[in-house]
């Protein structure tokens, strides 16, 4: 093959809010030749994606699966299925995934009660159970189990089962946070969890791993009326990828990216979620040490619950940030993360995600903001 | 790298309804490793992705993008911005297709009128004309262009001038149709135009080239309420896609996926679209004066109206259909499509799309089906 020509991009270090980086084997995968979406050999396939992503979830929920777009169409999914017209819905906002999720639950009709917690903190545990003290007639308490605003983690286990408590389902933004930080669907007893494939997984962004346990089926099932969206149909999609079911035809998978995302989970199982998530906590321990030796503060304050896959650094007053992770993106091909919101241009978030968490580009980082940093301190010194 | 146990599978020759044989080149591009989806170098890609786009539909429409999604999501996109609850919309049904358009509308509050015709047949222009004099109070018409399901081709100008006669928008469906049959976007007046990457473009699954007219960008303005699904929403995904705009982030784009759409779009070009719509032309006579000779009659009579790129054929009675398909794909790789609802067991829908539509492939599927049907004959007359 002539190989000119072909689309050709810089070779970049990967350490922003995700995409991360790919693992090479995960490419080779992605690049085999298609084959058909009701082919015996994608069906079985994707059984082996199920298993997969069960064992990354930690659950035996039957609907386990990989949406057909990224994370916000997994969060679509999980709302516009479980959440009917009229259902009040208690949601957590402490960064801008909360945020969203309260906005998608609005679209739907929903009366949706918000609980705020700051930016770079946890949500307040003791918040929602006042919320559904409240509102006794809440139905479904949704969060976001790791910020990537912000690098906070929240504590699922405990707010899951403050929900059930008062009779609600829980829906959890689990797409930073699943195969970086510990997460246990079954045992902390979580009803509806999205994640995403481009984080912590390292593999192709746009599609987003979904699970969906017997007490969120069963409130899917007692709905008034079909969910709003066809293509979000989670009974519809059922049909197309459930184990010895007819294989429906519903829409064409993205065969290419399932491909990606198995070897991507293969990967995982044989490092071993336990090692994997130690992994990520080693990596995120040296580079907050590197960070606080070049004088920076975190974002989090308490590192119990900081996450080791999204580190928000507080940056230096009077630094002009833009022109500094351009020239880390232009001279050294390093990407690090810009703050949003109400935290655009106090902070950088530096992922280390998946494959992208490793010593060297631990090693990496530091000396590019310690060479970056040391300049325009002496430069502030200067003026 | 040890290439051991990487994801491995059969190599197939794809002559289904899609996924079609994706272009070596494309898979190279493809598996680039992923850059982010703010970097510069991106931006520039997605500009570039515009621009290819606007040139395979014949559009001058500043919002023209890919969906992050397959076909579905690019339906669902146009619906459900476009419709409000309570609007009236025609929708034609000749196929599958058809039929899910007026599944997403109604699901969307939307009053829905169908208009059938036959499988097998075109959308008929005059019944739609007769549906809107009787609904004078509809705002758009609905329709496939090339119904996957059928292999029918319908006039897409004629219906367009209609229905713009009676003050409505058109919805268009061209995932089948776009680079394999003639389509002009901006001269036939199509309003909204969505189609899918793995059909004729020959790029991966899961992402849907959509085109958004100003007619129906102005009616999305005059909208009461915002779009129900946010994921959906065109007015922020068009935030992060606008040339100039502020790349606001929506969602992560599938970056490696517009990797390779942009190579597949980049060798249309190249190629042509004339010389595109001839070779598919070309090739699918050869395979039609195939079949005949093999004594099949093609499901669309009329040749005029008569797919390329989807060859519907009728199946001689008392063949065992799924066996032959089986060991075609089992013994050949040879993947063929099998009919769907009541064409179920009726027809073989033979696809020559994008880079699967070579003359190779004619001849390969020939001479299989021809030694195929030849045993099922005999085996017939010795019972």
């Amino acid at each position: 093959m002539n190989m000119q020509n072909i689309v050709k991009l810089p070779e970049r270090t990967l350490l922003g809010p995700g995409p991360s980086e790919i693992n090479p084997r995960v490419l080779v995968a992605l690049s085999q030749p298609a084959i058909g979406h009701l082919d015996p050999a994608f069906v079985s396939l994707m059984d082996e994606v199920k298993g997969l992503l069960r064992y990354a979830f930690q659950t035996s929920n039957r609907l386990t699966f990989p949406v057909s777009g990224p994370g916000s169409a997994g969060m679509e999914t999980c709302f516009v299925n479980l959440i009917e017209p009229g259902d009040k819905v208690i949601v957590a906002r402490n960064g801008v995934f909360g945020a969203r999720m309260q906005e998608m639950a609005s679209r739907i009709g929903a009366q949706v009660v918000t609980v705020d917690d700051e930016w770079g903190c946890a949500v307040d545990p003791n918040k929602i159970e006042a919320a559904l003290r409240a509102h006794p007639d809440a139905c479904a308490v949704a969060f976001v189990h790791a910020e990537t605003s912000t690098g906070a983690l929240s504590d699922a286990k405990t707010i899951s089962e403050i929900a059930h408590r008062y009779g609600c389902l829980t829906i959890v933004d689990a797409v930073t946070s699943l195969a970086g930080s510990p997460l246990y669907v079954d045992d902390w007893g979580l009803d509806a969890v999205y994640s995403g494939a481009q984080k912590c997984l390292s593999c192709v962004a746009g599609i987003s791993p979904v699970t969906i346990g017997d007490q969120a089926l069963a409130k899917m099932k007692r709905r008034k009326s079909p969910a709003r969206t066809w293509f979000h149909d989670l009974e519809l999609i059922d049909g197309y990828w459930s184990e010895g079911g007819t294989r429906a035809y519903h829409h064409t998978a993205p065969v290419n990216s399932i491909f990606a995302l198995t070897e991507a989970l293969r990967l995982l199982k044989q490092e071993g979620l336990d090692r994997a998530w130690n992994r990520h906590q080693e990596n995120s321990q040296q580079l907050v040490s590197g960070l606080q030796r070049l004088g920076l503060d975190m974002l989090v304050q308490d590192p119990a619950v900081r996450l080791p896959q999204l580190n928000a650094v507080r940056l230096p007053v009077d630094i002009d940030e833009t022109a500094i992770r351009s020239r880390l993106l232009n001279e050294k091909n390093l990407e690090i993360g810009a703050g949003l919101g109400p935290l655009a241009g106090k902070v950088w978030r530096i992922g280390l995600m998946g494959y992208s968490s490793r010593p060297e580009n631990v090693s990496f980082c530091l000396d590019a903001l310690g060479s970056e940093l040391g300049g325009a301190i002496q430069t502030a010194v200067g003026e």
